[in-house]
């Protein structure tokens, strides 16, 4: 060991709740678990087990299920927000086909950097509260792209023959596609796929 | 009432099962469960509270819960798996190019035609042996599919700057994704889905 080693070694990890254990961990577990076994199937107990933990430790990291999941959902809808308020919002600059394009390259980005967060935000079918209210936060997204993709559509960058409610089902639908198949550790890298989306994307919409 | 209005009030409904159901309503039901609340989340007394039946009751109509989802998991493998075959086996005619527009157009109408079967097909994650025989399945189509994208970009139909398996990946992702906001009676006729899908992708992928 050097000496170097041996100092790191003898300070003392910070304790946030429970040994070896803090929020973030706990909750990066139960988002697994939710999407790989479905939320309303995965209890509490479930999460305590995974963790190596007892039911009661795991309350003394979350008080309930349905804050990991709000936490969760939280992530994914407040970098999507971001994005599509940044492409539509009063300081949006360019023309609308130019911040749609930029809006689908950052949404692909988001979705490959908060995989399960966003992976979990996409199979939300409105059975709570905290669903309910997430699924109403992502039609408001919803409409914003939708209106954008208008408002290029009425520029005459994309095309007309196809109503821009749909281009834009279409069109988010490939994004979200994505969330099915990829892998961080697999063959295509993030950049190789923004570029690829939006490419096969616009040349499909352009008007030309 | 008109004399055939009473003549036909007077024939009974064929009995299949208790009074009201047949297997096929309770599969029905079961799909809707399944995709509404989760496969893992549904039990069978939620099943059949759903249709006003006792737990001993339903089971008369169906051996198990793994019963329904594998009915279910087949209807949908079914339908694609002949789509996928007329177009990539040994009778198939025609360029690739022909063929992928072809099994494009016929998967939309697959899953619009049988939408919950093929959602709830699309949202199987392996949790037990029939979800990872289905999976299985999905494979082997996704491989043919993806053998006849490469046969379209050999063919030079289409564009060769992006991996034929990541062209398969996005096409088949785009029209998979249709199954999470379709409704037969929304807007969008079968007509104008397969067609908008199929001009955009193919716009977007042409190699000219």
């Amino acid at each position: 060991m050097t000496a170097e080693a041996e100092a790191e070694a003898q300070v003392p990890a910070p304790r946030r709740g429970r040994p070896g254990y803090d929020q973030e961990t706990v909750l990066r577990r139960a988002i697994d678990l939710f999407n790989q076994q479905g939320y309303d199937a995965t209890s509490i107990g479930d999460i305590a087990k995974e963790l190596g933990l007892t039911k009661s430790a795991i309350y003394h990291h979350v008080p309930s299920k349905e804050h990991l999941l709000s936490a969760a959902l939280d992530e994914a809808l407040g970098e999507l927000t971001a994005a599509i308020d940044e492409a539509t919002g009063p300081q949006a600059s360019g023309s609308a086909d130019a911040r749609l394009r930029r809006v689908v390259a950052r949404s692909v980005r988001i979705l490959v950097d908060h995989l399960p967060a966003v992976t979990l935000l996409l199979r939300v079918r409105g059975n709570s509260a905290v669903e309910l209210a997430a699924l109403k936060r992502r039609r408001v997204l919803d409409e914003k792209l939708a209106a954008l993709v208008a408002a290029a559509v009425d520029e005459g960058a994309i095309r007309s023959d196809i109503a821009p409610d749909l281009i834009s089902r279409l069109l988010f639908g490939l994004v979200n596609s994505v969330a099915e198949w990829y892998r961080p550790d697999g063959p295509v890298d993030v950049d190789t796929l923004a570029r690829s989306i939006t490419d096969l994307a616009f040349a499909g919409l352009s008007s030309d």
